[in-house]
């Protein structure tokens, strides 16, 4: 029986977003529906292209003719340049308005592919097919597209919601260790915000969730995807709702800036900074139970560990980060096991706490 | 006594037009709310900037700062290096999320910083202050923003509506006769689509249109300007409503890529356009004295010459424009001064009447 998928209302329209370990399957025909009789422009990375041919080409069948076109992996993709390319290579193969994109493949593809398919003759329509945990469970929801500038990351881009998201869980099992530890991060990042039995999925289970033991890691991504579903679709565009997500952030951004995007992972500076956040909510009245239960879930997890650093560019790092966000974001901290709010918290006490956080590493 | 902006109602809020001859002073207290405490980045040529930079001041009291970021005037400029540029230099001057453009120009200006502000941090708020005839009456209205590829115009950009435009007449004394002639097919079209007070008004007094006579000019501009207001708000996203607004671009399309653009000027073209659309309306019933003054007014304002031609290049030019707009949109034909139609007709009846029509050039 085929199950029904999520739907995510948002300005434009609906998403839809199809999950578990039989998801392709079960979008196949409206997808095909949606592509009947058009020309479509599958992009991806040609190792991730060939590792799932066969897989994509059940949903493929009505259409009118399939383009590939390729993004290299990594970062270094996501630049204005790929955009452009991918828009002329559009041109070229008779892209219209009514033309299809689908992306396929992890955080990079959805988003600089999802930003050309945002400006290709003022927009078209797209569906992704996300193949990595983060993918799942962070870029292929919201509609957040963009690429970097040298100056700043992401810092060019739209919102552009798809139409479709296939989320199929048999493609996690192609992922490397490394890749679903820092995902996980992620995933429980979601528990500790707005969900307590994700949490609990993930403290109970977590080295099945590690060896991509497909059930867990299936039910895993349906709760975060779930959660994070409900949050875009009241707050489309980045109020408050939406900023929960943030969790671990604030420091995180700061450590990947001063240590460096290159030796920081995103996941594990988002670790350690949900482990500071945890410290900071504790001193505001986290129930140490719960305290104790984020530090020891973090802690089998496992950080990376931080390099020697110092206090005043982790400062400065922070301070710059608030003054980005105009709106004067802070700091998101958990009041209990799935729930949490947003603080702003004094300089004087961040320094304090963050003194007392980092001084194994402190110089 | 200020008087009050048109109002364009779209999918994400209003556009607030300001016309006339005092249309910065009308709109000065409105902008300097909306400036106040901001960053501001104006966008313009440096010659643009420099014939205006008075005239603008009044605006921008309020605002935290100014920022001048400079775009070539020309076609040449609306390229995605453009927007790319426009962007870094943004980051590079603190732009956030709450800070604000202003594109001070012709089309190339609205077309390339619209986009840019549409794509800066997905997206920031912009108004426009069109300083030529045609940005007044065509680029300012309706959200389309956009560059070029080396492929195809237009290709790549995006539906961002300002939040406010101030076309105010003063602009309009500086330009050459040659651009105002150029507009005036804008504004025939309009009329002879929409509006037959605002036909009337270029009958009875094109010689002060073309002069730039500033209370004429100021009345056509109104005109023009509220009829595509209605017929965008109407049809944000080029349903049948708002592509009655392509009468005379079907052959003027193809005479342009035929000829050259650089060879032939769009208000040349689409007059040219416009001409042959009033012969195969008349063929399907429209009454010949609206065809005659139709013609009476297009030979006015004089159309250049075209070229020695070939039919085959022309016809195949209309049936790619025709296959590019999947959707099948083939004719817009005036039915009456003031009315028109979208028909379907067929290529032999196309061919026999552009045969005619063509006669002079055709080698």
């Amino acid at each position: 029986m085929a199950v029904s998928p999520l739907a995510l209302v948002h300005e434009g329209g609906t998403t839809r977003i199809w999950l578990g370990a039989t998801a392709l399957t079960d979008a196949a025909s409206e997808v095909a529906l949606w592509l009947a009789g058009r020309r479509v422009f599958v992009i991806s990375s040609a190792a991730v292209r060939e590792l799932h041919r066969e897989a994509l080409e059940g949903l493929m069948g009505t259409a009118a003719e399939v383009v590939e076109l390729n993004v290299a992996d990594g970062e270094n993709a996501k630049t204005m340049s790929t955009v452009e390319r991918l828009a002329r290579e559009m041109v070229v193969a008779g892209g219209k308005r009514d033309s299809r994109v689908i992306t396929l493949g992890g955080g990079t593809v959805s988003d600089v592919g999802g930003f050309a398919a945002g400006c290709f003759l003022r927009g078209i329509e797209y569906g992704q097919v996300p193949t990595t945990l983060l993918a799942q469970v962070d870029a292929s929801i919201g509609g957040k597209t963009g690429v970097n500038l040298p100056e700043a990351k992401n810092s060019v881009g739209l919102f552009h919601q798809p139409r479709w998201v296939v989320s199929d869980a048999r493609f996690l099992s192609t992922l490397p260790a490394r890749e679903l530890r820092q995902a996980m991060f992620e995933v429980v990042k979601v528990g500790i915000l707005a969900d307590p039995v994700l949490f609990e999925l993930v403290e109970s289970s977590l080295a099945d969730l590690l060896t991509a033991a497909p059930e867990t890691l299936a039910r895993a991504v349906e709760r975060a995807v779930s959660v994070k579903v409900a949050m875009v679709a009241a707050d489309e565009r980045e109020g408050d709702r939406r900023r929960l997500l943030n969790l671990g952030h604030t420091l995180g951004h700061a450590l990947e800036t001063v240590v460096g995007h290159g030796r920081l992972r995103h996941g594990d500076a988002v670790g350690h900074g949900m482990l500071f956040a945890t410290t900071l909510a504790e001193a505001r009245g986290l129930a140490s139970e719960d305290a104790d239960r984020i530090r020891a879930l973090l802690g089998r997890l496992g950080m990376a560990q931080l390099p020697s650093l110092k206090m005043a560019p982790i400062l400065e790092a922070i301070r710059r980060d608030k003054k980005a966000r105009e709106s004067g974001l802070a700091w998101v901290l958990p009041l209990a096991i799935g729930r949490a709010e947003i603080a702003d918290i004094s300089e004087l006490t961040v320094e304090k706490h963050l003194a007392s956080f980092l001084k194994d590493c402190l110089e």
